[in-house]
């Protein structure tokens, strides 16, 4: 990451392009830009960027666009969040933090203990509007891809390799487990976390017969948006140590 | 933990104790307890426990209350929170998900970035409430204490030895720094973390001149209540994993 502003865009084309209001106050008044500095312009939606250069400044600033690109996924972990969809807003707490953290891809999951929750293209629709919100806030040049809802039973059946299914009653440590998966090679691990209340005990069974390893993270009981972000931040300090 | 039934209440004595409403629904709807089953009862806003007996079911369940103890601290960190202020409800939220994750201490802090946080005595007593309801729910028989706020460079000025500042610039990850500190001999670690937006580069110097060690977790800016449970999680992993 070199000193050069780094500017949140929704749409990027070559040529010459307005800073919408937002980006303008930025570049203008918080960061006191002139005409001629270069900036680096991002639209994680679209999992782009280019180069720019500041060509006018006012109430609007207007800058000169090169090639867009795609983006690299900076910083991104080699991490799945597999989230059981919950009640109200929880599983946009957890797209919005899984973003910020690195997630490189999500997949919402439903199961016995919440019936009803919202779901549909609408939701999922919605889901990545959040994501490419908290990409633009925390500096992240892409977006975790978000898919689902599957059935936890159906998914079980073919639960990725390794999986680290967060639980109260795990016998492992989260940290523990993940040294030992040891994951190589660009495969990811995947954090999967039950609704409120946690999976049913079927569902449990069946996770850990297709291979998850119930692990622990801490000595009580979390509520889920906890259990969310605090496992993620778990991995990414695991993943930020290697 | 064994398997027995765990009640959160408010107020022990030894003696007969009807439960209230919910508690008394958990014992006898949820979990089916009949006259003569043992509970465990604890009260965290007064770190208090104590083993009882079901003398009696119907819409109230009444109990026998035997001698009421201190409660162990089961499951607690080696950990301070060092919290700055915020504006809204960020703190509540900090404070909640560090009794979960079983922080020993909370110091509140005031700084430069934010002003005009609310503070004062009813501040600190609504904290500690939520604190004890956050134990309650999540089985943790204690709650941290919870102190300040103080002024960050007064507090500064006698900064505990093994701090770790949360800053995107840090160049150290928070888990290597966590073992290379290697507390002992049940010294705390201090995890301190700034407003939203940070502190300021004065105070920022100030804390390094005074030992703390810039961590930075993820390669993404942090919403702060994203960071405080993100890195609590990271944490409570590392000492889990001990």
């Amino acid at each position: 990451m070199t000193g050069r502003l780094r500017v949140a865009v929704e749409g990027l084309s070559a040529g010459e392009l307005t800073l919408p209001d937002a980006a303008s106050r930025y570049v203008a008044r918080v960061h006191r830009a002139r005409v001629g500095d270069r900036l680096e312009l991002f639209d994680p939606a679209r999992g782009e960027r280019a180069e720019a250069e500041v060509v006018a400044l006012g109430r609007a600033v207007r800058c000169l666009v090169q090639a867009v690109e795609r983006a690299p996924d900076v910083g991104a972990l080699p991490v799945r969040l597999a989230l059981a969809l919950g009640k109200g807003d929880k599983p946009e707490q957890g797209v919005r933090d899984a973003t910020a953290l690195g997630v490189r891809e999500v997949v919402l999951l439903t199961s016995a203990r919440v019936q009803g929750a919202r779901r549909g293209p609408e939701r999922l629709e919605r889901l990545r509007a959040v994501a490419a919100s908290a990409a633009r806030q925390s500096g992240r040049a892409t977006i975790p891809s978000i898919s689902g809802p599957l059935a936890l039973e159906r998914w079980a059946t073919e639960a990725p390799a390794s999986t680290l299914l967060l639980d109260p009653r795990g016998e492992a440590s989260l940290l523990g487990a993940l040294k030992q998966l040891a994951p190589v090679d660009g495969a990811l691990v995947t954090l999967l976390i039950g609704p409120e209340g946690g999976f049913s005990d079927d569902e449990r069974a069946r996770l850990v017969q297709a291979g998850a390893h119930p692990v622990r993270l801490g000595a009580h009981v979390l509520r889920t948006e906890t259990a969310v972000t605090a496992a993620l931040g778990a991995v990414a300090a695991y993943f930020g140590a290697l």
